[in-house]
């Protein structure tokens, strides 16, 4: 046995990757003619599979076949044009390509020492970010006090903050019992569970005004009743693009409230973030000069797979004095130097991938200009679709459309909006979101996944116009 | 500018694509040429980009040649034969061309619905891994009350188990800031601050015993402490496999002074459970039938790039206690039914990636036969190696070698010890780490990279020889 060895070769790997960038891009040819989502039933994916793993090694020509046989069945496919469900998740051939030599250079990130240039391309590209989306210079890590970095998800992004305000209050004598959490009944569910998993035993969804947004008189007045019960109000969130409706909360006013009364302010732009690259937009998080963390994924709308957010920093010293921890087997002369930034102290894992290369490939690719016109693209295609619904007599729009998500329901109400919805994701080539709002149901149709085009928009209008 | 495009087309995308995969294929065959340790000084790489992202887009060309240019010198090379620091973070082809797959197919499988194959591969392949790992039948998700998921990392893992436990505690009427978790001083870092994320204000960190093992007694001594305190005693973490030496905590031990005295008691694996698919060191788990939750990570040493940790959980049902919401934009008939899991109640962030792809091509493509084959060869070089320190005159073990974990110092003391590890660094082609302990500095030299073969480590003991 000794000697032998079970690994795929170089020259293997060669191959079949070739093999598998062919199935890739024949794929994504033929992706608009496949069923948005999967047609299975629950376990049939699971059936397929055997109970135990194989004693032997198999070739990497079943693993393929597979891909075809068990795998693509049980697709719902994100990257379909007709995607308009939920927020999109898109993607980009250079951030597939970069996602894939991350994974082949396999370095981890997790200290300046352990890949210099994971660190580096990444603390610049964030920079480039701040800039891009009219971010305040003291975001910059180049710089500010301040800076960014890339987390999995607006979830970890949103918990950590509640996690580095709790442990600022309770540093200053409060007990973690006590803390309040705020943000509006429109924040996206995780920010109450961010902050629940924090640690947090009150938080306080604030009723929002008529076009869904934070009412700031709301929090003023939670926050004097929390007061008076002897609590510690410790944290709002403001959301710049909710889910519901991508309604935008009042970042300025929410400042001066937070400010009052010595909360940590955040805003969560997970969705919206990415429109920021088109300085139009930007009015809408006007006060996030004052803010004390914002958060938003590329991994939405900005054409860069999952997983891929970015949480900045307005003053970085109560994160890392959270977080920072020196065990002797993490000490090395660069950290010591003080001269580095090493990035496990900016996240709950320690580990990191190099995801910085693939915010840096699509940046390059594309170019400032050319993820303006996109999301520009994206915007005015779901305006168009607004229209579309505005002059409809029998849909109506359930808020004003904000960024490129359009949310309708049906004038005869909520049956008829379900059967609506029902009717539009039973054609294959289409997948929209029904929710609830205000007590109505409604259908969502978010605009953003990379290949949805004109076309495509005024096909999902024939199909709504036909089922209404 | 209407109906203009800025995506890379699938025809661009396979032509770099099979560039790319030429590239990392080319790569590979050379990287025992390359220095494992980038030879740059801080702000080297960052000096080499631009200050702002350019305005317009940039051809793949670019982005390939600053592979070499501006990105390969800024790599440390965590897949190179003489990579013998901290643990390994091994990778294999097809976990690479899984990533690649997983990345092209962009799902985010948050729930069930919104990708069935995600989930159930995952939920398939980790219930596999009980088998494979020789753990409980009740972790396994199809026939027990448990079940497993996939986490970013071994942190993400073990604090979110303090979460649960911290949930469980509050909810039977604690206050979170009387909650103790407990560990040992050689505990891996992660688990005190996954603690202290999770709001703890009681972390003790236990005494050892010579092998750097748990001390049983002294957990119960502390534990009777602070109940006499009135304290909370909530969660205990034995290590199977330390980062300082692969020392194993008594988990049978453990297990019974927790159920003695109501605690939560996790085992973090993260290193070494990848040993376990070998029988001959599953001794080493013995207890494991009575422990609440079990973290390993296959992005260590099972041929499964980073990232890619496995939590299970004897009982699912404090978890989604601690974890679910439902919000309306997230309802579906499939979670409903009850009949599917959706393992955004797993975890902490709500999207996630079809990680499970490169576990299951990984598993197919070794076979458990090539999995052993190759986790007791490593095994059998860092004991080869640990036969030559014990013989040499001025080389001392710092510990008995435990798994693939051969420790070491000079037995001229600390200055001697650092000197000799500064000198084996000086050597481009390997790289260990010194560290410190039981008041002493040592030297890690961890066997696990992927191509590491017996002449690797050869050439690294007569390095070291040389320099002793």
């Amino acid at each position: 046995m000794e000697g032998r060895s079970y690994h795929m070769t170089p020259e293997e790997f060669r191959r079949h990757g070739h093999a598998l960038i062919d199935w890739l891009a024949d794929l994504s040819q033929r992706i608009d003619t496949l069923p948005v989502v999967a047609p299975v039933e629950p376990g049939e994916i699971a059936g397929r599979l055997p109970d135990h793993a194989p004693a032997e090694p198999e070739e990497f020509a079943a693993l393929l076949r597979d891909l075809d046989d068990i795998v693509l069945p049980g697709i719902t496919h994100w990257q379909h044009p007709g995607w308009f469900a939920y927020f999109p998740a898109n993607a980009s051939g250079p951030s597939i390509l970069a996602e894939l030599a991350a994974a082949g250079l396999g370095v981890q990130g997790m200290l300046w020492s352990t890949s210099p240039a994971c660190t580096e391309i990444e603390a610049t590209v964030v920079d480039w970010l701040v800039d891009l989306l009219g971010l305040p210079e003291h975001f910059m890590m180049a710089t500010g006090p301040g800076g960014g970095s890339i987390q999995v998800s607006a979830s970890d992004a949103t918990h950590l903050v509640h996690v580095v305000a709790r442990h600022r209050a309770t540093e200053a004598g409060a007990g973690t019992d006590d803390l309040v959490a705020y943000c509006s009944q429109q924040a996206h569910s995780s920010v109450e569970r961010g902050a629940r998993i924090a640690g947090y035993r009150h938080i306080r969804t604030l009723e929002t005004d008529e076009r869904y947004a934070l009412r700031p008189d709301a929090l003023a007045t939670a926050v004097g009743a929390d007061r008076a019960a002897g609590l510690v109000p410790a944290i709002v969130t403001s959301c710049v693009g909710t889910t519901g409706t991508a309604a935008v909360d009042p970042v300025a006013a929410v400042s001066a409230l937070a400010s009052e009364h010595g909360l940590w302010h955040h805003v969560d732009a997970a969705y919206a973030g990415s429109a920021m690259v088109c300085p139009e937009h930007r009015h809408h998080q006007a006060g996030v000069e004052t803010v004390d963390s914002y958060t938003f994924n590329p991994h939405k709308w900005l054409f860069t797979n999952f997983d891929c957010n970015v949480l900045w920093w307005a003053d970085r010293r109560p994160l890392n004095a959270a977080l920072s921890s020196v065990p002797p087997y993490l000490r090395n002369a660069a950290s010591d130097s003080g001269e580095v930034v090493d990035y496990r102290d900016w996240q709950v894992p320690l580990g990191r991938r190099f995801r910085s290369l693939k915010l840096w490939w699509v940046l390059r690719s594309y170019g400032v200009e050319g993820l303006r016109h996109h999301i520009a693209e994206h915007v005015r295609l779901a305006h168009w679709l607004a229209d579309r619904v505005a002059e409809h007599p029998r849909l109506e729009l359930s808020a004003p459309p904000s960024f490129a998500l359009t949310c309708f329901h049906h004038v005869a109400g909520d049956t008829a909006t379900d059967d609506l919805a029902t009717a539009i994701n039973a054609v294959p080539s289409v997948y929209v979101t029904p929710s609830s709002i205000g007590g109505r149901r409604y259908i969502r149709v978010s605009v953003g996944q990379t290949w949805t085009s004109e076309d495509h928009v005024r096909a999902l209008w024939a199909i709504i116009d036909a089922a209404a």
